[in-house]
């Protein structure tokens, strides 16, 4: 008992029993009809999940894989990339496309709030000739989420392509990659697909397939037009990691199971009792309700208290996992993730760590009134 | 039972029971000093394996990735590179370094022998600004081993690195990466090392990272001076594929356990097995014994016979894999492996399953036969 943990960091998430329990499933060859009907199976699954009838390819490699293969195989030397930026995650687009030779254009906006999509549509008007806009869904250092709708929109009256990172995101958020005119998404496994790392995910458009089709990055393992070939009898170019593809087909089963709607649901309510428990202990949240993620959180400790001592005491005292800031906000803030294969009562047992680790911390918590706050919501039901 | 599979295919290869549980444990977060001291373990069991004193770094990719690290972080546009090419692995190093910009020198041997070693010399000698010899330990194609101290020593005494794709090989067939002069070496999760499908492993010694400090090829995902400055603290650059490590850690134990000479006698035996079968069966091997692969053997079918039919019967009524043959060999050869999770009763599955489908397909044998030859090789004990 004393090494049960809790799990409430961006990755790597809780993975069910189940998805474990099937990626301990013998090994069987890969150059198969047997692999290759799963794999067809899980594709079609992901068109579901993130609403694209676009191409799909399941890449070996962190998420962060499935963003360079995004930035390698549209970017040429000399391109002008317009990078949106609202947190760490955002930076990541701009080291990328520099990398690759890229003229970047990197647009930063106050870290806790989401782009502006106005000023979007100002460097788009100043800048005609921009080739692809780079931008995240849900900025995870920060817990907000940007308004993609209205980005694909603007940028779909340009020439521009659109790329999302959408790794903390999708499987836990609504994308609609395709009526949102998103050419290029991005996730990763180990977030609210819930299941282990290993797997990036990336949507492939037609208009991003003609800019692809000229490229020629050096890009050999994440090489898209390898890729699409292979994916023609739904084969990959280099050897999948098969164990993971087993367990990603029965984490997506579940998700369809419950039906994505109450999935994003969930996720949402979830959020709403973290920040009532939050406003309830007279914690200051970073993001505006209207902008809140539903995967993430973001609290900033109280004054005179470092979040990073109460991420300890969670942590040696009560095996919770929270995960700290990043750059300028290290051990200013908090954050508590609520994706994926997370429900109700890890809120509750999330919250109750937060009240006796403040209260550890000499700070005048009266116990119980968050997760007085988070019962609350709960019983306002699927709101 | 109608559904028992044996795979006797070059990756992936089966995987012990007790490392498919390992990695159904539930999930851990990679920035904690759990995953710091599993990686540190891993590492160390590694250098053990490989018999090497230098870095390793453990990606999460197919074998293929490693590849286009090693290629990616030593190779800067204009660099001359040799690469030795005795079959379809080889290849892929030609094709990386021109990806990569580089001027290739590809030599090519004849499929079914191994690297000319003397021929290797006088190309050095011939051309003094080659930055790079790529070569393959085990070409998979063919069944072929290559002399790679000899290689080693040769290219030791000139400036150029020695990297060394040893996917198929390393944890079957012994490789003393720094006695021998390897300066990068390459393998994968899914040969020898008993595992699924999913990681890479890449050993860098002190004159490789000379080479690499100097290089900005754009690779991010695979860029190994972060991964060097992220090892500092026994941590990744990016996200793990956490069950993955603890599968290969577990994999791991059972190698040092069985004892390293143990296991390459234990592959030695079980390829002396198949070809004493192969031979008395009348069926002619790719490769000679003085450079037949531990870990894979590579057998003509008899004239008249596809050997992609014998391949068919062996899956269908069998429910057995062997490998087909590749580019020019396809339908000419199978290919029995016998790597990683595989003992003497693998093989007389093998061999008992190919004498019926060689039946099957009217070629003359005396049932059987085959089967005495592989058991004598095993009664004759560990020699």
């Amino acid at each position: 008992m004393q090494n049960k943990e809790y799990l409430m960091i961006p990755g790597p998430t809780p993975v069910p029993q189940n998805v474990l329990n099937a990626m301990s499933h013998p090994m069987f060859g890969h150059r198969t009809p047997r692999f290759a009907e799963m794999h067809k199976d899980i594709i079609s699954k992901l068109q579901k999940v993130l609403q694209t009838r676009d191409d799909i390819f399941i890449l070996t490699s962190s998420g962060t894989g499935g963003m360079e293969a995004a930035a390698a195989n549209t970017i040429t030397p000399g391109d002008k990339i317009l990078t949106l930026v609202c947190g760490k995650f955002g930076e990541r687009w701009s080291e990328l496309g520099r990398r690759y030779g890229a003229e970047v254009i990197e647009e930063n906006f106050t870290w806790g709030k989401p782009v502006n999509t106005d000023r979007v549509k100002e460097l788009l008007n100043q800048h005609t000739d921009i080739k692809a806009v780079f931008a995240t869904l849900n900025e995870t250092s920060t817990g907000v989420i940007n308004d993609i709708e209205t980005l694909g929109s603007i940028i779909s009256d340009t020439p521009a392509l659109l790329v999302v990172d959408a790794i903390s995101g999708a499987g836990g958020i609504e994308v609609k990659t395709s009526d949102w005119n998103i050419d290029i998404l991005v996730t990763g496994s180990q977030k609210a697909m819930m299941m282990p790392p290993g797997l990036a995910v990336i949507t492939v458009s037609q208009d991003a397939w003609k800019v692809i089709e000229k490229n020629n990055s050096p890009c050999y393992y994440f090489d898209l037009l390898k890729a699409r070939k292979s994916s023609e009898k739904y084969n990959t170019p280099y050897t999948p990691a098969i164990s993971l593809f087993v367990g990603l087909n029965a984490a997506l089963d579940m998700l369809l199971e419950e039906g994505m709607n109450n999935v994003y649901t969930r996720h949402k309510v979830l959020r709403d009792a973290v920040r009532e428990a939050a406003n309830a202990l007279g914690l200051q949240l970073m993001a505006a309700a209207e902008y809140a993620s539903p995967t993430i959180t973001s609290i900033y400790a109280p004054s005179g208290i470092g979040a990073d001592d109460i991420r300890s005491t969670l942590k040696q005292e009560f095996g919770i996992s929270f995960a700290g800031g990043q750059a300028q906000l290290k051990n200013k803030i908090f954050r508590i993730a609520h994706m994926g294969y997370t429900g109700k009562m890890d809120i509750i047992t999330a919250i109750s760590g937060l009240e006796m680790a403040l209260s550890r911390a000499g700070y005048p918590v009266e116990l119980g009134l968050g997760i007085q706050a988070a019962e609350k919501v709960f019983l306002r039901g699927q709101k």
